[in-house]
């Protein structure tokens, strides 16, 4: 097994890194070599029982190390977020739509050459569905996305199937729910307030709600998302057939269920989020449905997220820590 | 109105473009002038009521005179056909998805320079769609394609209803059937036979039939097609939501069918089509859907394609002697 995590730098990008190091295998293989690619290079997992080599460079004009001959898996996380997609369109399409197609062809250049099919693993996202809060989306529910974000992420999605039919890669595609808690600082993702309406009250700090509290998201943690991508990389993708994408088991949750669960754990925690709309938020989120069936892909062994209690407790055991240091809050 | 068709040399850009120059007008207002755009230059239609440039160039370096300032309508017909962008998968992206990049662009250009959001209409097709012979596709399917064209084709879809939600044009995507029976030589799109078997016999000449006569096709003439394109430009575009993909409403006919119609129509025809199975296109085809409900389209105003005799009159009308001729059949 050789590994390549794109969009390494990441905080998913660092957890998977950090888990691959310590278990030193994917499935029953044993992993000969990781490459971490971001736009810095990233930093390598410390110990780890196999060689890592940290790549600079930008996803627009790939470099070949990124993804050297001999790889079998690509983990690819590099994206520009929804609110900056939204705000520069140009960006969002070069990184989230042409960089996918330059991971497509370093993966046929190694096919080329002589390596079996490259297994990528594609984060894709909810945004790329529509159908608001009322939906509950089938496993075949048609992407008709209302942001570019995730038209561009459904675009990526269409290639990368293709490209799996032709034979030169093997992918899969997971529509990750919003990603809840994620460590460190806010970020420009339009759903990042349902990272912050939590984190911020752990970290003692007060934070905004720009939407209603009665407003749900599907969601899944960060210590989920990491199980599902390796679950991803390794299982038998001849059970897809020509539908490479996957909608995995999250948990819809409101915002007043998130808070409730915040308050149980960490009472008091819950008065230091204050309420102040943001109609240019709210009218993002709003068109992401926050339920889905994902019978296919629990029948496929992806497991189902946690109640809310232990995401929250997950965030306090796996990230509390971190995410004060990197903030300088350490004894604040 | 300012009119530009891309792919204006190819059959149906000749055919909407002559019936342009015969009406005069798009819908109730009077055309001003009509760009045509092709690898080669175009001919204009003559005589013709509006100044017509004809331009040349390539779609993936479109020139800015292919969608001059003031352009109200771009008709967008350009594309490597299905059997070509699944051989040459580069030569397939850099038309079919780069290319119509290039026209979000240029149409961007002029609405950033002060135009309204000009009204494209792209030709998309059936081979987006995937479900084979037994489906009855509704209006709300999933594109799951299972061919590089129609996976080009569904991504190119995508693009255009960002590019309409953030306001720089104002697209509709048709999901044109298999046009049959198209003018001229067989070309390279996987579907040549389904005109062929109707077209050959009809001049005289023998043809070859690569799958079974019970094999059923979506199909519509050049005449319904071109009918589709002009009320696609002329209808209100509010009534499509978020929704800028139509599949409009064809005909559904199986080989057997259509073979019945030519010898009804042209006693003796039917003889010259032989059977000679060619699995490398039947793999193809059989991917894609045979039948829609067409519902919107209908309720938008999309007339339905006429019964199969009226098909095979509509090209001894149209398109039996220029075919002749451009084939030097005539007298033979």
């Amino acid at each position: 097994m050789q590994i390549a995590i794109l969009g390494a730098g990441g905080f998913l990008g660092r957890k998977l890194a950090a888990r691959l190091a310590r278990q030193g295998t994917l499935g029953s293989r044993r992993i000969e070599r990781l490459t971490l690619f971001d736009l810095a290079a990233p930093a390598a997992p410390s110990p780890a029982p196999f060689p890592v080599d940290s790549i600079a460079g930008s996803l627009t004009a790939l470099p070949e190390a990124a993804i050297p001959r001999g790889t079998t898996h690509v983990i690819h996380l590099a994206a520009v977020v929804s609110a900056q997609a939204e705000a520069d369109w140009q960006l969002g399409l070069d990184v989230n739509l042409h960089g996918t197609l330059r991971v497509i062809e370093a993966c046929q250049r190694n096919h080329a050459a002589g390596d079996p099919p490259a297994r990528v693993v594609f984060t894709s996202s909810v945004a790329s569905f529509s159908g608001g809060q009322n939906a509950v989306l089938p496993d075949d529910a048609r992407q008709l996305p209302t942001n570019s974000y995730g038209t561009e992420k459904a675009a990526a999605e269409l290639l990368l199937a293709d490209a799996t039919r032709r034979g030169a890669i093997d992918a899969i595609s997971l529509r990750l729910p919003t990603i809840t808690i994620r460590p460190g600082r806010p970020n420009r993702a339009a759903s990042s307030f349902l990272s912050a309406i939590l984190r911020e009250p752990l970290l003692g700090l007060t934070t905004e709600l720009p939407v209603e509290e009665d407003f749900a998201a599907w969601i899944a943690s960060p210590r989920k998302a990491v199980e599902w991508l390796i679950h991803a990389a390794w299982m038998d993708s001849t059970r897809l057939g020509a539908d490479r994408g996957i909608n995995p088991p999250g948990l819809r949750a409101t915002v007043r269920d998130m808070l409730t669960a915040l308050e149980a754990v960490r009472p008091g925690s819950r008065a230091l989020v204050r309420p102040n709309p943001d109609p240019a938020i709210a009218s993002i989120v709003a068109t992401w449905p926050a339920a889905f069936t994902a019978r296919r892909a629990t029948g496929l062994g992806f497991a189902p997220q946690e109640p809310l209690p232990d995401l929250i407790r997950a965030f306090l055991a796996d990230d509390l820590e971190a995410t004060r240091v990197e903030r300088g809050l350490v004894g604040g």
